[in-house]
């Protein structure tokens, strides 16, 4: 027990190397607790020597519709099948300029942070139509390589969200059910299927019902959590 | 065993009152496989004398990014809430005129069916946006109506896709897990929580691999299934 963790040898995050973190917020509101807690992990991270990039997805004024608007190239002109124009843009550098971005801003980052209000047991459309636009195959997934295999090995992710009920709704004889089986189509069919490492997610319940100190303590205890993230172990995929 | 059945003496459903459907379309390939189910679904539907109402939101240019674009009205012109601005559009008739518009579809409906491709577990973002707009709080939710409360009680509702994986892969022990599981936030999240009965999903497995002959049969029986799907039972929300 006199041994020295790796947590509290890099408590502070100090001892780790820089890490790449991108976050990507979407929530129309930019005043708004999911705006404060994006603010809270960049300052945060920043402060402890990582770097991190922001994709405000509502402010860049992403456009979330996916067609052949993603691309600049075209395979087949007279047909649009999405994968076939994404395995062709990966291989003659084809994405639209707004969603190269967005696949270069996520292929240089260490630890992805979504950070979103949960909207009908799901990501906002304008987060889903990133996932449509920016999972690209070729570029980010498929030609062989998915969950285990996945290009994104090695990289970590983590769902920071607000919900609208109360925890108890989203226990498993909660009214809405199990709040892990809500977020396996996000953890598991998106990001472990790219090959993320899922870290534990960050959930602020029934965040419109917070005192303005019950919001802060939410941002401390966010903050506290992003100080020692750099050492945090991913969940393991059978609590799916 | 002589008995004469409601399905046997509505066989064709000409023994039912005609529905009103509601067909909404996502897919940006107006001819894709997606697309020719729709068809299929509007042709057979109407040959029964039902009424069809589509709404093909790639080619009506829906826009599914949610913020003060959904309304006419403002209840706080300083910050945006959108349930708040939600409940008030409710009272005031202050939706967009293309959210009104998609709300009055839905509310005319006996039946509302969903024709999509799986992407990343979940409809595409362009219907993941019509819904966090279109399911809005006051006119579609809330004050108190939700689930078995829910103000579309009566209604029923059907989600018609094709996937990307076989369907071995969407078993329980497969590498993408139970299709149950996956489409339990849509069918439980969105449509059974404003009160829609869900029927059984309609899946065509890995409909880009599938031959000319296949996709004809595929087409012919989901044809057959609709013929008699006004006696069509819900399923039992405990089987999610």
């Amino acid at each position: 027990m006199g041994v020295i963790t790796r947590q509290e040898q890099d408590a502070g995050g100090k001892g780790h190397a820089a890490l790449k973190v991108f976050v990507v917020l979407a929530h129309p509101e930019r005043r708004s607790f999911n705006g404060a807690m994006a603010d809270a992990a960049v300052e945060t991270l920043t402060d402890l020597g990582h770097q991190v990039v922001v994709s405000d997805l509502y402010r860049l004024g992403f456009d979330p519709v996916s067609d052949r608007r993603n691309f600049i190239s075209a395979r087949n002109s007279e047909f649009f099948k999405q994968q076939i124009e994404e395995d062709h843009a990966t291989d003659v550098a084809g994405f639209a300029p707004a969603v190269a971005a967005e696949i270069a801003k996520m292929e240089a980052a260490d630890l992805m942070i979504w950070q979103f209000p949960l909207w009908w047991f799901g990501v906002p459309g304008i987060l889903k139509g990133w996932v449509d636009k920016v999972f690209a195959f070729g570029r980010v997934y498929g030609r062989g390589k998915f969950y285990e295999t996945g290009l994104y090995r090695g990289k970590r992710a983590l769902l920071s969200m607000t919900t609208g009920g109360a925890e108890k709704a989203y226990l498993s004889d909660g009214f809405n059910g199990d709040i892990n089986g809500i977020l396996r189509p996000i953890q598991r069919g998106m990001l472990q299927f790219v090959g993320f490492d899922v870290l534990q997610p960050q959930i602020v319940w029934a965040a419109a019902h917070l005192s303005e100190e019950e919001r802060k303590a939410q941002l401390a205890a966010w903050q506290a959590r992003l100080a020692g993230i750099a050492a945090e172990e991913a969940i393991p995929v059978g609590r799916y």
